[in-house]
């Protein structure tokens, strides 16, 4: 839960979505300078953008409780633009929460904060061991599908993935470097991979999720 | 087209995929040291990846005359990894080209290179005026769509939109603060808007890029 900013000029200027989003919901937002700013913050790249953060934040037995349709997992996700990314992908395709599971990078790290947009304000994001996270998930009957690039997973496309995208589903998004574990992917319900046309060997995480979420969201919306 | 790259250490070991495809295509790979590569580069921020580029590169007319059936437009598109990653997302669903029309980033500035993951080397990325793209695309039936937030536009899963994409057809998208310029959009064919079910005001670009170009991709490879 951000429950301030502290913002520079140039970042106020830049990062209108994330300010308005954030006046919209009534969280105080106070202009510093940069060196201010600096000050607050012990990054060595500061993004002129600092949140005050409160430790109350929900967790994902809560957000399972209520009977969620679509979440995204990141497991080991170190790249804080690509999971702000997803975090602000996932709140405009409707899905119900967003898991940073395992290594991955803080939420409210000022690089996922910009890119998340504001969608940190309006969309529940927790943090969960990914083993526990798996086995919650399938505790709930949420069905879990690991996202690979091995050519005998599952195509998105194909009738069985579309079937399942009508939900409760998960998405687990592997690190950028790596992918997700093999062990994670294992346990998974399905492993799908988003078919290559092209030369490309893969897609940018956050692009992957996009077009993953997306098709969920599409999915669901014509069911509904 | 790049001739030759000069990277360190740290980006040899970061930027695998990159590499990979330099080496696949022939492209000279020297190893420098982090001082070497910062006097090759007069960027503020070394991403330690030169590339040598020749002056040798195609333009739209001629990837016109191969008769295209998707294309993906950048105007105004000043954000290097948001570049460079619709490059890597445009190889991957089977794009035949990238314009970087009017004030777009350099394809060639190392930040755009690293991010598009070695597409570079596959795809044709050419530069172009922004309105001379626009009728260049019209005399060779090719079809533009102006990605845009107004809620009168069409819904990309509408039946009119998914008609359009058995293409040929250009998707055109805008900067990222400001969008597609107005006069742009009233050009275009069509004016299309990702329906958005949440609380967000709008997607990353290259996260609505890759929702688009891979709606598209699809389509076609329902078709064909």
């Amino acid at each position: 839960m951000v429950d301030e900013l502290f913002v520079t000029p140039v970042a106020a200027e830049r990062d209108r979505e994330l300010l308005r989003t954030a006046a919209a919901v009534g969280t105080r937002v106070t202009l510093v300078t940069d060196r201010v700013a600096d000050s607050l913050s012990d990054t060595v790249t500061p993004q002129g953008v600092v949140a005050v953060v409160r430790g109350d934040d929900t967790d994902l037995a809560e957000v399972l409780t209520r009977g969620p349709r679509l979440l995204a997992v990141l497991v080991d996700v170190s790249d804080p633009g690509n999971a702000g990314t997803v975090i602000r992908t996932s709140d405009a395709v409707g899905a119900d929460a967003v898991v940073l599971a395992g290594d991955s990078v803080d939420p409210y790290n000022p690089k996922c904060v910009r890119a998340s947009a504001g969608s940190l304000f309006h969309l529940p994001v927790v943090r969960s061991d990914t083993g526990a996270a798996a086995s919650d998930l399938r505790a709930a009957g949420v069905r879990t599908l690991a996202t690979t690039l091995d050519a005998d997973a599952d195509d998105l496309d194909s009738v069985d993935v579309q079937r399942l995208l009508a939900g409760p589903v998960a998405w687990l998004f592997g690190n950028e470097a790596h992918g997700l574990p093999d062990s994670v992917a294992a346990m998974a319900d399905a492993r799908v991979r988003i078919p290559i046309r092209g030369a490309a060997e893969s897609l940018n995480l956050a692009a992957a999720a996009a077009i993953c979420l997306y098709a969920t969201s599409r999915s669901q919306r014509a069911e509904s």
